[in-house]
């Protein structure tokens, strides 16, 4: 048997670390279904052949096999690499069974076996939200799927987050319009920008993808529009192009950034940035980039986009719009930089301390009475000295201990401030913020869970 | 790539049905909370020795390996197939961040690649509830964890459960008592009591065990012990054995059906039942298994007991009492068989109409006004005519429906009986049991969750 060590990318939280973790899931999750989506499971295997479909992650699958297999046995399954590869299996499977348009969150855990780093890990939670159609799915969709995670993260105490938008025909019909025939490739090159000098990327364009100089330079001056409002649509006009499709992005852009705006709050900016590309395969409208301020290093902490075909059967079309929360991406680093952090490793409100081991049952009595009406608590396990049961309950951080007396009556004592007062378990109640554990947050836009209640 | 098909063993839940889920999970962890337990998740996968140690169930790990890995290289980690070895593993990677006795909850899923059958599932989720000490755990825990998950599953809407109670320490002691040598091996003969008829074990327990047939016959009598309090103590002295080890079993038993029955009420069955073993391997005291009305078919539903030895460092000893409730195990089927439904497959409790699509924005007013206040809702995708927008409620459950006027103000309409009265999203409220989609259940112990609450 090898020494216990940590699994390089499959991190663990401690009871109060979890307890963060929780609370975010438990806060997202209320946000979505607020706004009437339904959540799902998927099961957490899919055929390798679906799952290496896209070609692109072949590499990272986990692929499974059971351990008494004959040794030349093919693998057929393999751990889903996110939501959105089972969530349209799952449309397509049990279409018969669902309302369109479906109206779905999933928050379940992924696997990739590439090299761990800070916010990339083997195993990694998120929470996904999206709509899908049959056929058809109007627009007015995508303005709503993102206001819902403009809301949902909004809420939480996190540092600021910014949704940075974009739209796949925006940039197609600008390329289009400009004259440039491979634009694709070009897409595949401004991406670039991040990496590149600009003079570097316009020089790659001419010569890869055959712009003109000029093109070239206008593609970088599309790329460099970034607005926290819709005056993009002027500057995109300014530079003089020409195209449907174009306009048809600027519209939808300008919708989505307008519906996003309108409910963002000051906890999470909106802004269309042009450069914004996220990959090229399946994405034709609507594309967004989630990232959080002084986080920049994770690159995105979700992102997402308007699919028109998210999954097909070869007779029907089932169009989506959707995006993914990173939430293990997002709160490992907050709770490793000592970001947040939960207020107690325990449920418990209340420890109820032990005269003797004959009076367990007294105290298992008060309990009882406790927990009937909501309230979290533990029994002492020893009947220490008082001091050493105070003590007990200090390290969980547990904010009471109750004592009860020779007489039957009742204390209760606050550990924090050592006033005791005379209590009824049928009747005392902790004050609200103390009733479960909470998340404390040095996020400068830091406002609790439960202030978000 | 493969028509989509069902995977056999790995069930899914339509969105329903997930919502019967997700309440049954909230309650039982609710429930938990309240009793002091801390919540963890580990990682899915093990080192594929740590799994292997058991030696009993390898054949039927998932291990895993990366597609891209060498054609030789060594698979190393597999997916857990409970959540006892992990937590095993967790208490001892992170004991120096631990308090004890660390009482702790997991619900998670977990993997077995075994032939599927009704109840039985490659990828099934646990609900388990323990406490863990370092180097000693006193017996009231065991007492104390029972009565929890005593609790934990009374408050579920489900067909009734009986906990049948047995302690490794009366078996042992009053098979050595009565001088049969190999405890161990009679225990394994006993459990065949529920496959053979009574004559042909005992014969075995002669020809195998080398009992004698007077000592055959007084295992038997021990066997067939099932009583619903404590009066198998006298029936058990009445068989005329003495022994150390038994007296201590008794006293515990009697203990863990009294304090069981305390917490029980109507809707969960407490029996002491001396024929119940529960494998041989790492029990050491008090062991359970829970049993469902009308669904003998599946076996137990939950099971667990003390052991000495949770985990080892080789230094250090973590005794552990905990027990375990098969939520997938006991859904499926119910679910399956109409037993449990949910109210609605969706979360909201109210469409808002649209009277034109130039509107849009008026209804998404007021529905982010019902969410200020909680209140679950959408807008409704299309303006369609009203009859055909109430239709659409009606289909995915949705009870009622907000009409916004031209003049501003609204009126709202339980779809379900016709009644249309004015309203204002800043005031109105439906009925508390329409805000959630409940569970809906036909078993005869029915409470609904919202009683529960």
């Amino acid at each position: 048997m090898s020494k216990i060590a940590p699994l390089s990318g499959f991190p663990e939280l401690l009871p109060a670390q979890r307890a963060v973790e929780r609370e975010v899931i438990a806060s997202v999750s209320r946000t979505f279904e607020l706004h009437g989506f339904a959540n799902i499971e998927t099961r957490v295997v899919e055929p390798i052949e679906r799952l290496a479909k896209g070609g692109e992650v072949d590499k990272e699958i986990y692929v499974l096999q059971r351990i008494a297999a004959e040794p030349d046995a093919k693998a057929e399954l393999g751990l889903h690499f996110d939501l959105t590869v089972p969530f349209a299996r799952y449309v397509l499977e049990h279409a018969g069974h669902l309302e369109f348009p479906f109206r779905r969150f999933q928050v379940q855990p992924a696997w990739r076996g590439e090299r761990p780093q800070e916010g990339r890990y083997r195993q990694f939670t998120q929470a996904d939200v999206d709509i899908v159609g049959r056929d058809e799915l109007p627009f007015h969709h995508d303005v709503e799927v993102m206001a819902v995670m403009v809301d949902a993260l909004g809420r939480l105490p996190i540092p600021r987050v910014s949704f940075q938008f974009n739209n796949r025909k925006l940039i197609q019909g600008f390329y289009r319009g400009l004259g440039i025939d491979d634009v694709t490739d070009a897409i595949r090159v401004i991406d670039k920008l991040d990496k590149l000098p600009a003079d570097e990327v316009a020089t790659m364009l001419v010569e890869r993808v055959g712009a003109t100089p000029e093109q070239a330079q206008r593609c970088l001056e599309l790329a460099t529009i970034r607005v926290e409002d819709t005056s993009f649509v002027e500057r995109v006009r300014a530079l003089g192009v020409s195209d449907e499709l174009l306009d048809q992005g600027l519209e939808e852009l300008a919708a989505v950034v307008e519906g996003c705006r309108a409910v963002a709050g000051d906890t999470v900016g909106v802004e269309a940035n042009l450069r914004i590309a996220r990959g090229l395969d399946y994405y034709t409208g609507t594309v967004v980039e989630i990232f959080m301020e002084g986080y920049e290093r994770l690159k995105s902490v979700g992102g997402g986009g308007r699919y028109d075909a998210l999954a097909s059967d070869g007779r029907t079309t089932y169009p989506g719009v959707g995006v993914s929360f990173g939430v293990s991406r997002t709160l490992i680093p907050l709770i490793s930089d000592g970001v947040l952090s939960g207020s107690r490793p325990v449920p418990s409100v209340v420890l109820v301390a032990l005269n003797s081991e004959d009076d367990r049952a007294a105290s298992t009595r008060v309990a009882a009475g406790l927990r009937a009406r909501d309230i979290a608590c533990e029994v002492a396990p020893t009947p220490a000295k008082f001091g050493k049961q105070i003590r007990f309950a200090e390290r969980r951080g547990i904010p009471f201990v109750w004592f009860v007396q020779a007489d039957g009556t009742s204390q209760v004592k606050d550990i924090r401030t050592g006033e005791q007062v005379e209590a009824d378990p049928a009747t005392w109640a902790p004050p609200e913020h103390d009733l479960r554990p909470t998340i404390v947050s040095t996020a400068s836009t830091v406002s609790t869970s439960e202030e978000n209640k």
